[in-house]
């Protein structure tokens, strides 16, 4: 990673984890919904979703403190996802991040409920900015729903569940991963745009770029859930290959998903190198993204 | 009822229930998710919130038309409210309204799903509306969360788990009430009365009105579970005797909660009175509130 990156990413994830709690903690509700509500955020992971959003603002040239809020809305939306993913009726997990999932430390009806607080207090954050217009906070709003909502990550979700088991078309592994992860970080990367003031064309641009990482984002996850086996580091057998599970490595090949990867990479620049922002740290976002180990 | 009102209700009812099936129906969106979406907010009910949400639009001169949107958003969340309280982990209710409920069909994670997908979705619905400034819009949008999430709706529906099987004071009771069915009663009222084009102390009049008739809707409930019992008219011995359940009654006696009944009633009316609009159906559905027989 690119000194600036780390430094900007060390700074500002270390402003949205504390913004997180104080969000919450500020709230007058019952103990057990604001105790389970602020397990879950901080339960740490990259923040990369509120990355993305701040270093689109700082591209425009615009003080990333702007979307402070929105990026706290957004992970706490993240968040209530993951909390609902975990829960036995879904993929039944009992730990995350090496923690135990939030069902498991309250019980999976305070968990669903602090699900469900997380996602409407999201909004409720949103609409409470500072310094934004009423026109921008209600298309980010809407642009935020249509992006979680049914025809986003929920309906990718529904996808995935359908999914598993049996093994997909290609279409059909990009609609899922579109939808479930893919809608949430383009979101990410619009709201900083139209935070900082781009134009029309300018968010269509970015919205590209945004597709292009979000797909390259997945099909490193699935790579990765194979050279891990292979080089013997230590990581455990990989969890697709063992459920299953149809991946862009077990459709396309291996090297096929590496081209894949490559070629959403070259397509992700060659957006950004179209722009006139000052893209550099979403540059080194796309190859963090590439290059990661984990 | 009065005449009045029944047609008021009779036409708005209609309207809403056409325009909650076509809002979700043109999603493209897996066909489960959609059945399971449909399935609840096809399953009937009086449509209280909408229908107080337009009433007070049309008490300040204007067109209910300008409102089915909000109040389409107002019964998804409301309805999301009911799929999520019914599951296994929460109520573990088999039927609702005579029909299975939304996991006995479609499975638990579907109707975990299905609720979230109503819930973000109302969001966008809002801020889809037409002919509303956005300012009015992103109000509607707070105050729409605030209501529904944790200091709302989902702090009340933790607090009602949490107090079953143990004896509340007066004050926790109402707790719940003013929360987990009272605060999404008084956005309906409020929201009216915003996109009425209410003034602020406008605003608080009718919130207040909202409040009474809220706590007078859980009475008459608490009071309908035990008279249907003495009367014997045919309807099963009352639930929350039996469940141990804190009720009115049985903080206040049968006649103590018939006098708060009777209070709230007349308050709600004397508030009503002090405003310079045509309250003609909000003083009707108070009428409704306090007599209706189930």
């Amino acid at each position: 990673m690119t000194t600036n990156l780390r430094s900007f990413m060390t700074e500002y994830k270390a402003i949205i984890d504390k913004e997180l709690v104080e969000q919450i903690d500020y709230l007058s509700i019952p103990t057990s919904l604001k105790e389970s509500m602020i397990y879950s955020v901080s339960a740490g992971g990259k923040r990369i979703r509120p990355v993305l959003l701040l270093a689109t603002i700082e591209a425009f040239g615009k003080s990333p403190a702007l979307g402070i809020k929105a990026a706290v809305a957004l992970e706490m939306v993240h968040t209530y996802s993951l909390i609902h993913d975990d829960l036995p009726s879904m993929d039944d997990d009992d730990l995350r991040r090496g923690k135990p999932t939030n069902h498991k430390v309250f019980g999976e009806a305070t968990a669903i409920l602090a699900g469900d607080a997380l996602l409407t207090y999201s909004f409720e954050v949103i609409a409470s900015m500072k310094d934004i217009l009423p026109q921008t906070k209600i298309e980010l709003v809407r642009l935020f729903a249509k992006a979680a909502g049914p025809e986003g990550m929920v309906g990718g979700q529904v996808a995935d569940m359908e999914g598993e088991r049996k093994t997909l078309t290609l279409e059909e592994l990009e609609y899922i991963h579109r939808n479930k992860t893919g809608k949430l970080l383009q979101y990410a990367v619009v709201a900083g745009a139209i935070i900082g003031g781009a134009s029309k064309e300018e968010v269509r641009l970015y919205k590209e770029y945004a597709e292009h990482i979000g797909l390259a984002f997945q099909i490193k996850d699935d790579i990765l859930d194979i050279e891990g086996t292979e080089d013997k580091i230590g990581k455990r057998v990989g969890s697709d290959v063992n459920n299953d599970k149809s991946t862009y490595p077990s459709l396309l090949t291996l090297e096929g998903a590496k081209e894949k990867l490559e070629y959403h990479r070259n397509e992700a620049h060659s957006i950004l190198h179209k722009t006139s922002q000052k893209t550099v740290l979403l540059n080194d976002l796309i190859e963090m993204i590439v290059s990661r180990d984990h």
